[in-house]
């Protein structure tokens, strides 16, 4: 289970859980200015009594390319149109290819991850072909794949919206104060409440009718 | 470009240069226990004149499973049916995509690995259908594929034996002696003489009728 403190994989993890699997949670810190994901992934963790959970480093800061690991880059606060520059190069394939390694050393046969691609803010590795790409590939790329029993990659949520996204979690018990969407949350974990994942988020909440839970910055 | 430091992507290296590729190469130390590998790789890159060489830090090791990461497992000195205890889960799939990630940022279109099938141990991301399927999700992974121009994922020794990657090697004026194979090399480079890695690689200057320049450890 890929689980980044964000609102999805918090309810991805959820509905794991709710389908029985012992789920054992991984993290990746490849550099992302929003540290404070990191913290909420922890918190989430815990709260959905993973098996194990695990943060693997992987320095993709060192590459650049994204607002998100590169402080010269600014994370816009308004909408912006095709990839938007908060996309990470390569980031989906990377930590489906830990989650993939881990998985295999697990003898697991099932890897959860929250990715959506209608609120996904057109990032390419978010959309069903990318994640059945994938699949194809874990197919080929394992001894678990090349003995038969490749694993599955499992995306709940891909084709819903943020608001029924947070209407089911909501209804599996999560916390969504726990997570932190925000691109440039502050060390608190508190939300800038003006970049694209804060107006995801928060329109989320007003459409699903459930009162936002998010903790922002003082003005 | 992958490097590792061994005998393969060194060559794989000379051949992109002789073609004309201004060479960027990517290292990645992924808690190997044969950390040797990675000097080989510096030297390597130095001595082919490349653009760059970068080693970027993965903690596979963290996730074990794998005799090259996890010292509580032995490499094996004679040969093993099957897919070896040296195989590293998932790690061509992880290293793909960091290359796969700095080729975004680069706006490299071609990036070149020294995979090979035959004497490649069993490694099942070794195999020409592994390196078609990361194609097809390079594709549909990137920006650059999303707008119509994907990576290609260059494999020019994945059909040859070790001979005739280091005849090649050789006319191309690779200086093996640069390079290091081994699974269990010492602190100065020199190779054990006894692992699979060791076995395929002598017998590769055997067949090719080449002298070995490899530094092998006191007996």
């Amino acid at each position: 289970m890929l689980l980044s403190g964000g609102l999805d994989s918090a309810t991805a993890l959820a509905i794991a859980r709710s389908q029985g699997f012992a789920c054992y949670a991984l993290s990746v810190d490849y550099g992302q200015r929003h540290a404070a994901e990191l913290q909420g992934a922890a918190r989430v963790a815990r709260s959905a009594g993973v098996v194990e959970h695990r943060t693997m480093r992987v320095d993709l800061a060192g590459i650049g390319g994204s607002a998100l690991t590169d402080p010269r880059i600014a994370v816009p606060e308004a909408p912006t149109r095709g990839i938007p520059v908060t996309y990470v190069p390569a980031r989906n394939t990377l930590m489906l290819a830990l989650a993939l390694g881990w998985a295999e050393v697990l003898d697991a046969r099932d890897i959860f991850l929250g990715v959506n691609v209608l609120d996904s803010s057109g990032y390419p590795d978010c959309r069903p072909e990318f994640i059945a790409a994938f699949a194809a590939l874990a197919a080929v790329a394992t001894k678990a794949g090349v003995e038969g029993a490749p694993a599955r990659i499992h995306t709940p949520l891909i084709e819903w919206t943020k608001a029924q996204i947070i209407s089911e979690g909501t209804r599996l018990g999560v916390d969504y104060a726990q997570t932190v969407s925000c691109y440039q949350a502050d060390g608190e974990g508190r939300a800038c409440g003006r970049c694209d994942a804060c107006r995801l988020r928060r329109a989320g909440f007003a459409a699903a009718g459930i009162a936002d839970p998010t903790r922002y910055q003082p003005v």
